[in-house]
């Protein structure tokens, strides 16, 4: 497949990271700009944790856990069961191997290094040939509303394993935060052929990108098709607390409410074959296999993502 | 074997860690009190790292590793492995377990924990029931001028692994610390029968110790008679760099040279049989088995300094 010219890519976690992944494997590397969520980043045990930046790095560089769906594979856990023999917080399960991209990342950031530049070296050392970026070098943090009050995204995420009833979410200081300059490059770039949003929750994945000023209205304003990819499949969330935040938020639990979330944003939709009742109303949408079990799946899903903007595009 | 009262111990790292181990096992747990010495603290990757207090309590707990004669048995390496997959700095080796014990150290330092009650949560954790605490919870870090300028002291001991021709050592932060409260408490005890200036390097390990404001005059005013025990054996070091420092520095390498380096601060000093022809002047000499190479020598080595004080207090 000969290059559509440059896609940009905006990505949570796993879900992501998987059609990340396709993506990678049918562009050339140069041509493939991915702008990581850091909304879920946070400080713990004293070190600077980027999830959704390291899910995707892993995943590139086929370092990622597949029976976790989180972390590294051929994991070792010595530090994590010391730490809870010493009295240490153990809800947030890091691996020997994870810990050293935490290690050094904290370190860099410590000595004034930018979140882009550590983001870059570490991608060039697991052998990542496309760009990978955070949203913004400025820390933006997720904070969920529950029935008793904010709390931190991990907490709700991870200690909590999503159990609270979430009322609202906050993106603490975007507001301030400035955009990832290479993204806003990218929205200009004459060669742009795509926008995709990835399947990841809405919410807490696409919506902290969004959140950061001047990235929606340069979404808007590009000229090549801004394509969202549905998480929701049969009404369901492929993983993750998707479908659990639409319903405790009010929306209808489908492919359809995730795209009326994104409004004006989306030019296109893929949604599966199991949703292609799809709104009738907003983006065009296409039907694809949504759910990407295989490598196979991964690249077919991005073709199809690639194909629907070049349809938007004619 | 009764106890003989409370009984100080200063120690450096595995040297004295021994003789400290062979003390625990010869008086009851709450009358030996250990101060560690911290002037080989530093911060590393973002780490607030206590090389000796580590060894003792590693040592104390049974977990040191005796084949590297630092660190934790059974230990595991991902961590370090990783991060110089990464591009970070692996001079310094530190084990997946041993990292639970600096990561945790770090954190609560940072939340304004002492390093005090940290030392003693960790101790607790670890099963150690006599009292470990470091000299000082202000820091101290001992500097090494060779030929070529200062270095930090794990620069020269670690990364040069002692290399550099030491011409003065200098203990940074020593003139505006604090002593461990717990040790002068000590030194004023009317229940003290001795203080174990243990088989350390004098000049890295006891010598910071010393430096602190207030300690050199406690000792020397304390009733209970001082005891050192030489490091050197026929004029030979157990093990690390007290030979090559007493040549450097100008001294004699033997037994005695250590004795008259404490100066005035002896009552009593422990030499190998191999070095009974000790000096005429200065402390009164005793000669015993001193090379520990299993627990019952830590243990026979232990019972000889307690009767030596034991025979200074008559």
């Amino acid at each position: 497949m000969s290059s559509p010219g440059l896609v940009v890519a905006l990505s949570g976690g796993i879900g992501g990271a998987k059609l990340v992944l396709g993506l990678s494997r049918v562009l050339p590397p140069e041509d493939l700009l991915v702008v990581a969520n850091t909304g879920d980043d946070f400080e713990h045990l004293g070190l600077s944790i980027s999830p959704d930046i390291d899910t995707v790095a892993y995943t590139l560089s086929g370092l990622a856990n597949p029976e976790l769906g989180w972390g590294r594979r051929d994991e070792t856990w010595s530090f994590m069961e010391t730490l809870g023999a010493l009295g240490g917080e153990t809800w947030f399960r890091l691996g020997d191997r994870d810990l050293a991209l935490h290690v050094e990342r904290t370190r860099r950031l410590r000595a004034g290094d930018s979140l882009t530049a550590i983001t870059a070296d570490v991608c060039a050392r697991l052998g990542i040939a496309c760009r990978v970026v955070p949203m913004s070098d400025d820390p933006v943090r997720t904070r969920v509303r529950s029935e008793t009050g904010w709390i931190d995204f991990q907490d709700y995420f991870v200690r909590q394993q999503c159990a609270p009833v979430v009322r609202e979410l906050a993106f603490a200081g975007a507001e301030a935060a400035r955009p990832q300059p290479a993204l806003m490059a990218a929205l200009s770039d004459p060669r742009l052929a795509a926008v995709v949003i990835c399947p990841s929750n809405p919410f807490i994945s696409v919506e902290p990108i969004l959140a950061i000023p001047g990235v929606r209205a340069a979404l808007l304003a590009c000229a090549a098709p801004v394509i969202g990819v549905s998480p929701i499949i049969g009404g369901r969330a492929v993983k993750g607390p998707t479908a659990k935040m639409l319903a405790e938020l009010g929306l209808e639990v489908s492919a359809a409410s995730v795209a009326w979330r994104y409004g004006d944003l989306l030019d296109g939709y893929i949604v599966d074959h199991a949703d292609a009742d799809a709104p009738a109303q907003g983006p065009r949408v296409f039907a694809a296999e949504t759910l990407m079990t295989t490598l196979a799946d991964r690249e077919a899903l991005a073709r199809a993502v690639l194909d629907a903007a070049a349809t938007l595009r004619e």
